[in-house]
């Protein structure tokens, strides 16, 4: 049995895994130190890492190659990781998830084969040649194979960005401004919505000054002239919904604390209560249903009792509670449970996911038999079955 | 067995497929009569048809609803037809392919269950539940299932829209303005090469007018102001590859006329010889490599004596050589069949693969081999084999 795991980000949810880990033993394996990137194609918009490359790594070593990778979770994983959990994050609703963004993978087989998903070497943009692999191994946790390398689509670097925050005088109107800025065909390029008990967080935390309130923080790319347009279309958007108040930072310096603030959001959620735990939720809906889940969600959690926090990559309808518990509380860290598993099934009603990027681990099985239903998850337990038979890789996750 | 095809689109490579047919006889299903738009979720982005919905019906239902479904592969071939052959065409350099559309799909498995590849009703944008059953079943050429319906996302219809043509001195500067439009980030909707044989066939077929030189077709959507500022910097890229005219048509009636041509560069071409049938071969390359292959391919075909033209998605790096045969001269059409194999080897040899958007079926089933490896192809047939055990799913395709 091996379990995957990387050292650095071990700490996201480590009771869960652990305990299950000590349970039934297991090999660990860590490939950090593999972690060279192996090969740059800057005319093809690609790239070929290691899996102990971090995305934070990658981007540095673009920096003046006009080429950027997008797709960030704010924490710096390892790209590999990314592709395993099919990560997203904040740039995704413009320039897509790791699905949208691995282009190859070279996989070892829980046979000891190695498997080029598309292809030893290929980095096309596009193909219809056989079975998409490397979309079934992209979000496969480590349950069918390890990924000792991945390539990855690049984009061209923004050529200005403006960063704005604006402020709210409800979560409705917040999330109500997401959906009818998607609507109009502006094409932000990160919408994140914090709540007012984030924005308390971030202030503390990160020394921000902005209002107490249900806030949005967004990004826009292009030509000046571009976003010219597209902070103008935004500002009246927001303003009809109820803006009190709209600021761009067009400085590299500015923007890079909005950022990190927002970055920083979990630690400043962890913060609140010094010696808690965080468990974060991950529901993702339709759009059109974005606003009644998150006013529910936060009615829900002041009922509840419970010290919680809502920040979200809104613009695909993706966001997350953060919540704040006392490991060694059995009843509260029960409550906790309860409260995400309700999120997860209201999700469902919705016809949204119980989870939009985290993926399902341990903790979300049953929320996935009622999300694909008895084919989906018989589906996938053949895949498992025919592709690792004894079992061996990520025993017990997903399915 | 069961043969899946629908008889609209069955003329296109009409003597391979029907041949196969012949030999081992079987079921042919024919689902055009499942022809509704069961759900339309305006707010949401997204359409759920079944498989006799065709795209140019799904768009006109569409109309005035402010949005549209942009994969465009000029036929008006029936939507789950282009999920199962994971297709594209004109518009996927902005708007993906099919991979990046489908949401999810009905599909009934070979043993006659229902399955909903993301779960049943669900239209979520982004998800990291589980394995990605809607990527694995998209370019599946119907030998996993039978799809009977698709939920598809849509895009806001553009604010505005400009086509443009330029004629340029030769191949190398037509794909090479193409790899420089990318490489400055125009997002550009449509980038389409055409040779001097194809424009020759053009103008006769749709009465246009235009130089016979390799000659770009563009297309660019977005505000008028965004629209301005792509197309002053398109026709400074153009330019400087010595682009001789370039010429834009703001006009409805005028992009419709030039599109037309377009997608009836086929028809055009099998009018350059009555009474032959076209044969397409289908690569797709790293940008980076476009230009060499699609000169050398120009180069071969002069030298081959075959009569063909190259008309392609450039903008992904994909063409295709329509080549003229008599099918009723074996020799012609070994000779057609070995310059493609040629052609596929040669993009196999450059990290392309053989085929970017019209799938493997019968063809192309050695070069899928050579593409993916051995590795690739037995994990591919061990997926055929464990959800279609008995071999009933169009049995002999891909693999
Ligand atoms: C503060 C914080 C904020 C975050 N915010 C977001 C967010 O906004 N959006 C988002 O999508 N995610 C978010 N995440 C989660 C983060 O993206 C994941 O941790 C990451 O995707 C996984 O990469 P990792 O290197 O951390 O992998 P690990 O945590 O080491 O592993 C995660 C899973 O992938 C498997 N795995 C890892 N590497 C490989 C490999 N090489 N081959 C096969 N399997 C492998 C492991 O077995 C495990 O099942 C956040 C995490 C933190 C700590
Ligand atoms: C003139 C012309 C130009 C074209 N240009 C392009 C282009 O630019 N880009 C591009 O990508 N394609 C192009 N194509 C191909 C076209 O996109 C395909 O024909 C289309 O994707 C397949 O859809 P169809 O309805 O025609 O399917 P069919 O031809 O009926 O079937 C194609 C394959 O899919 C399977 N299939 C069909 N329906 C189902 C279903 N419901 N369930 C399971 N399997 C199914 C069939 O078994 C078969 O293997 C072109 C075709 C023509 C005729």
């Amino acid at each position: 049995m091996a379990q995957l795991l990387r050292a650095s980000t071990w700490g996201l949810f480590p009771w869960r895994s652990y305990c299950s880990q000590k349970a039934k033993g297991g090999v660990c394996v860590n490939l950090m130190q593999m972690d060279q990137i192996l090969e740059l194609n800057l005319e093809d918009f690609s790239v070929v890492v290691e899996p102990g490359v971090t995305r934070k790594a990658l981007n540095t070593h673009l920096r003046d190659s006009g080429l950027w990778f997008p797709v960030d979770p704010g924490a710096d994983a390892s790209l590999c990781g990314m592709a395993a959990t099919a990560a997203s994050g904040t740039n995704a609703v413009r320039y897509g998830t790791m699905r949208e963004n691995v282009l190859n993978l070279e996989v070892v087989l829980p046979d000891g084969r190695l498997l080029h998903t598309a292809g030893p070497g290929r980095h096309f943009r596009k193909s219809a040649a056989g079975y998409n692999l490397t979309g079934l191994f992209v979000g496969s946790e480590g349950t069918l194979g390890l990924i000792t390398a991945t390539t990855l689509r690049l984009h061209p670097a923004p050529e200005a960005t403006v960063a704005a925050t604006c402020a709210f005088p409800s979560v409705q109107a917040a999330v109500d401004s997401t959906v009818h800025i998607l609507q109009a065909a502006v094409p932000v390029a990160r919408i994140e919505f914090l709540d007012e008990v984030m924005m308390d967080a971030c202030n503390r935390y990160s020394k921000l000054n902005c209002s107490v309130a249900p806030t949005l923080f967004l990004e826009f790319h292009g030509s000046q002239q571009a976003l010219e347009e597209q902070l103008q279309r935004t500002e009246e958007i927001v303003q009809q919904n109820g803006a009190s108040d709209f600021s761009w930072a067009k400085e590299a310096e500015e923007r890079s604390q909005l950022w990190a603030a927002r970055h920083n959001a979990w630690y400043a959620a962890l913060a609140l209560r010094p010696g808690c735990k965080g468990y974060s939720t991950d529901v993702c809906v339709p759009i059109s249903r974005l606003p009644e889940i998150v006013v529910q969600t936060k009615e829900d959690l002041n009922a509840s009792g419970l010290k919680g926090s809502i920040v979200g990559h809104v613009g695909d309808g993706n966001f997350h509670c953060i919540l704040l518990v006392n490991p060694d509380d059995a009843e509260e860290l029960g409550r906790v449970k309860a409260f995400a598993e309700q999120l997860g099934r209201r999700a469902l009603a919705l016809h949204g996911t119980c989870t939009g990027e985290h993926g399902i681990g341990l903790g979300k099985r049953q929320l996935l038999q009622e999300e694909v239903g008895a084919v989906g998850v018989e589906t996938m337990r053949q895949l498992k079955a025919v592709l690792d038979p004894r079992g061996l890789m990520n025993p017990g996750k997903v399915l």
